[in-house]
């Protein structure tokens, strides 16, 4: 038996557990001292009443024979399916029922698309990086070019003509940086992709976080995208899903290449090596989009948006340059002094107890810059910042 | 870009598109006449108190801020590793909780475990077989080699020595022929595994249906597996978790081939490719291993049993040749008179308006074969059996 030799090329990633180590470390030698963690990912927030009782009432459905719920579709029920075609139009986006696919989260289905592709496509990359971008095509054993997200562009790279590619990711807004690329700075890269015959795989899974009107919540608000992107998309930061698995994946039936729909591909990728995500948790999603839901996620989401701002308001009132904040709950800012990322962390969890995430994790771009993100309570991110701005003044 | 040419080698299947058809036609000609279906591959019962309160439970976790659960680990909770690590032991097969992957069901790894493998290998295969064994091959451009399993060899193939393969699909109680292999039998397959430097791909979705003490409900039971077998099992068939999802993957620390854990392969791909299963999906799947879930999932169980007893005993009554019934959920007939089994659906729709599954559906060793499954209430697989047995006697 052979194995997939591709495994091998894999780096592991040491960031998280050096930072855990790291934090445990300075825990372990100052027992009295508060350390304040603004490195999450994780939202931290309960789901909100109208997810609760959708799901209490799916569960039950489930107890009797009358409403028991076996196999479903594998690409998602109607209910849900209607409820984002719905959430689309609102945003002038129209999508079709078959193009609407509902994943246990954007991370499955950002790795099993590339099911869909040959091995022989060079993909684009962002440097800074979401790494499961980078890990899923080294296991498929694919040629990555990196294009630099830097300073210079405010970490928003544009197309380069001159190179060629096949597969083209964009996290708009972005992790880590929190940049986001507004109308025109899109419209070019569909045009890239256009040329290219090139796919963007477009990760949407922070749109929730967009507040600017010329900043689009969907690469569909570009009207050729429809011919050139997946867009996956995810509950896990809108509603809190991050511990309950449901997002969802847009292949436009306009997506046609070599006499292959790739909606159709999808499809039967899907119902092959997937059966769908639970029935409960459909419930709780479509549960998101009543008007009952949409008032208490957006409270939830005005609470991040408001540590956020925090953030942002320290880092002005140090002069400290930063990207996201405003359309992103991560915030990524320049360590002072040109400092090293690393150096930068440890500076700040030996002399105020505040950890956050070194940006050369992430890629090349981030060796002198540091992401914060906004899912701390108010009361922790705002005596974080206070330490800080005492630090850095 | 390149799309997998691979998906161009896909046959489409029109099994369960042609037996819809005809049956919505002949209803449509004979409104008069109650259609029962034995053709349904899904379970309908509820599911089990148990399992009902801890969902519940989990879902007021989800709604406070002290008890809410974010990212859980890719690879599922202690808590369910460790009642499936007891499960196993009731067997005398002891497993590492890091040997033990939660999925979302044995369909997404049976498919996805194919990442960790060459697309140079070549792949055993059963004839008749799941199909999704088969599709999930050509997806990756995969060799096929098939093995037939007939009447003669009581639709248990045994391995040929002569013939080199890499990778071996085994499904025991089998779907769908309901057969089973014994202690032995299954031996000779590991035997053969390991002479071939091989994997087996060993899916157990349908243990639970097991009584003979003589049939292994995990390959593990045969000592040298843990060298070459990964398993697959479900809560789909056990519980009723079909609309649920939610199934365990075992790969032993022992799979190691050219210097590469199988084990951690597969982690690397989870944590790459997957977020884990619902908080809320685990902590009912969690409830069925507790003394009052095995109690409530026997009597299902029991209930699936009897049905299958009804149909056996008619067959019997019959003397109409068959596999299953007594460790499975499914019955594999030998169609009356050699009838073609598109011919014999025929006659028991339009004389007797029964529906159930024509072998040739799985597998050109299907052709004069049939499946029938006990998941229909006993009342109507009575009455089904009453009227096949007035048909055929």
């Amino acid at each position: 038996m052979n194995i997939n030799q591709n495994y091998k090329n894999l780096n592991e990633s040491y960031l998280f557990s050096t930072i855990a180590k790291k934090v445990s470390e300075f825990a372990k030698a100052n027992p009295n001292k508060e350390i304040i963690k603004l490195g999450i990912g994780d939202v931290t927030l309960p789901l909100c009443n109208a997810v609760i009782e959708a799901m209490h009432s799916a569960v039950d459905e489930m107890s009797k024979k009358e409403t028991f719920k076996g196999y479903g579709p594998e690409q998602g029920y109607d209910f849900l399916k209607s409820s984002i075609q719905k959430y689309y139009k609102n945003n002038d986006v129209t999508l079709d029922l078959n193009e609407i696919f509902i994943s246990d989260g954007a991370k499955s289905d950002l790795g099993n698309i590339l099911d869909l592709f040959d091995k022989d496509n060079t993909v684009l990359v962002p440097d800074p990086v979401y790494p499961v971008y980078v890990d899923t095509n080294i296991m498929a054993g694919r040629k990555i070019v990196y294009i630099n997200a830097n300073e210079e562009n405010k970490f928003l790279p544009m197309p380069d003509y001159s190179e060629r590619c096949d597969l083209i990711y964009i996290c708009s807004p972005n992790n880590p940086t929190g940049a986001a690329y507004n109308r025109d700075q899109l419209s070019n890269w569909v045009d890239y992709a256009t040329k290219n015959g090139a796919i963007i795989l477009f990760d949407a899974a922070y749109e929730c976080f967009i507040a600017d009107k010329n900043i689009p919540r969907s690469i569909y608000e570009i009207e050729a995208a429809k011919s050139c992107a997946i867009e996956f998309c995810s509950f896990s930061k809108t509603a809190g899903f991050t511990g309950t698995r449901c997002g969802y994946t847009i292949v436009p039936k306009e997506l046609v290449f070599d006499n292959m729909s790739l909606n159709k591909m999808w499809l039967r990728r899907q119902t092959t090596k997937f059966n769908g995500v639970p029935y409960i948790v459909q419930k709780g999603a479509a549960a998101v989009f009543t008007e009952e839901g949409q008032k208490q996620i957006q409270e939830n989401l005005n609470y991040y948006k408001q540590n956020a701002k925090i953030i942002a308001d320290t880092l002005d009132s140090l002069n400290i340059k930063y990207t996201g904040g405003k359309n992103s709950p991560y915030i990524w800012l320049k360590c002072p002094n040109n400092m090293n990322s690393w150096d930068f962390f440890d500076l700040l969890l030996t002399k105020v107890g505040v950890v956050g995430t070194p940006g050369a994790g992430f890629g090349m771009n981030g060796n002198n810059w540091f992401r914060l993100t906004s899912f701390n309570t108010t009361e922790k991110t705002k005596e974080a910042m206070k330490r800080v701005y005492e630090l850095l003044k």
